[in-house]
């Protein structure tokens, strides 16, 4: 009970720090209010709305809507603080944005190992939830998706996840930790040292 | 019965207006005919299938093929216009746009209403509905979503939707008429007056 | 039981080359290792994930992980050829797409079809089946759709969907095969010779 109260406040966490990163991409753009909530509930609910589909789950902001409340105080926080701080960094956004991926990626394969499916697809899971919110609000406002730019996103993403697989069978709460640790610290430090994962010999496009 | 069949000639004409906004900007994106079709068909039934897919209803375009033909009847007399009419004002785009965003916010709202949603999911489920067909649109064909661009896009929806909401217990069609004149009048007036929802003080983007 | 193999084969076959044209694009785009494993899956799974959801059917990739494999073999092989050779031609990449949307059409029609579904809802499921894997992996790479740019694009899905639909009730496997082609010859020759279904007249855009 205490830890189900536990891991339902991380979710909320995660959800509150990904709506602080879809508002301060609004600020960016310039949007007007109800622009800053709208590309903030995209990012906030978009990577769990997708898993809960996917695995034919009730999607988890229709039955509880305390996460839409959570979504709005947050957006309004931002707001506030914004107005005293006349402008915002572009590492702001970005590290923001790590908090929110680390915190889904866990509770994204959490929520696939509850429901029983095979690890493979909780990593999968945790990685689409991370990811998929960031993705629809950088495809909405015209940006180019971080999950593309290199810099071990879904990476951080993937290798959290299988830690989290790996010791979940033992404790939950110090998987959970580990795991969302993992992916913390590979994606700051891909931010930080501009780490990537290159493939392909430099050409210079098409033709 | 008599006022079931109303109420699915609106979400029919809803489903045509949209259509139709999707074929004028296939016109100013000198698309050919088939990817009006694909435009028009995505305006026209994005809102409602993510809805459906959300709220776990089976998705009202699957079952009654009706739908689709409405699109395509709407898309080819689109185009006989068009061929008339050598240009389109931009104008013309924002208000088909409108008047599908008042049919939907209220059919979108209505649905989730009869399955016995809390009225906030209502009010979530009429705005979603309203937006995201368009939002699809315009993802796809590279424009700038109308939804982040100001002029109270989404606002005009959730005071719509609340509208409709506060008179559904009364009476289903005139919440239905009030609802959707507000969204509809808040959307025009926002458009003709430039109306909108500054939240961010002046800034000059990021850094 | 033979017979479910070689569909089984089929599909896995779309799923690999629709994996080859992700990892093309992102070979085009400079993206990492990690950004090719996302732009190739949701390119091979987008279209079969969106068919399945709106038709209430379990997600094909969830309960059968192969799929996530073939992926991963057919973008490691793209990967290691694309070492040896600097540059793609444009072509390349129209024609592993061309052929992905041949299976998928006749895979997609043939899903709906097996669940019971109206001919015109399977001819719709083929071409989304084939249409929307390309179209996320576009809008995520920010390309213009290909779906949008002419050249015959759905109209092949629709046009082999159709051809599917008349000769399933006599033979699976002779209807997939002429499907099959029927798409890919179309689309190859609109490809090759710019066929396009102009319908709208020449205008300068807006205004």
């Amino acid at each position: 009970m205490e830890l189900t109260t536990f891991f339902y406040c991380f979710d909320h966490l995660g959800v509150a720090v990904f709506a602080i990163s879809g508002t301060l991409l609004a600020f960016r753009k310039s949007l007007d209010g109800v622009g800053a909530i709208v590309l903030a509930t995209v990012t906030a609910v978009g990577g769990g709305t997708t898993r809960d589909l996917i695995l034919g789950l009730p999607v988890f902001w229709v039955y509880d809507t305390y996460y839409l409340l959570t979504i709005l105080v947050a957006v309004a926080l931002t707001i506030i603080w914004l107005r005293y701080k006349a402008y915002i960094n572009e590492r702001t956004l970005l590290i923001a944005d790590a908090v929110g991926v680390a915190f889904f990626t866990v509770m994204g394969a959490l929520k696939a190992a509850d429901a029983g499916f095979s690890p493979l697809i909780c990593i999968v899971m945790g990685t689409m939830t991370a990811c998929f919110g960031g993705m629809l609000r950088d495809v909405l406002a015209q940006e180019r998706p971080m999950i593309l730019k290199g810099e071990l996103y879904a990476t951080a993403c993937i290798i959290g996840g299988a830690v989290f697989i790996l010791l979940v069978p033992y404790s939950q709460p110090v998987a959970i930790i580990v795991g969302g640790l993992t992916t913390l610290l590979i994606r700051l430090g891909a931010i930080r040292w501009h780490w990537s994962l290159v493939v392909f010999r430099d050409h210079d496009g098409t033709r």
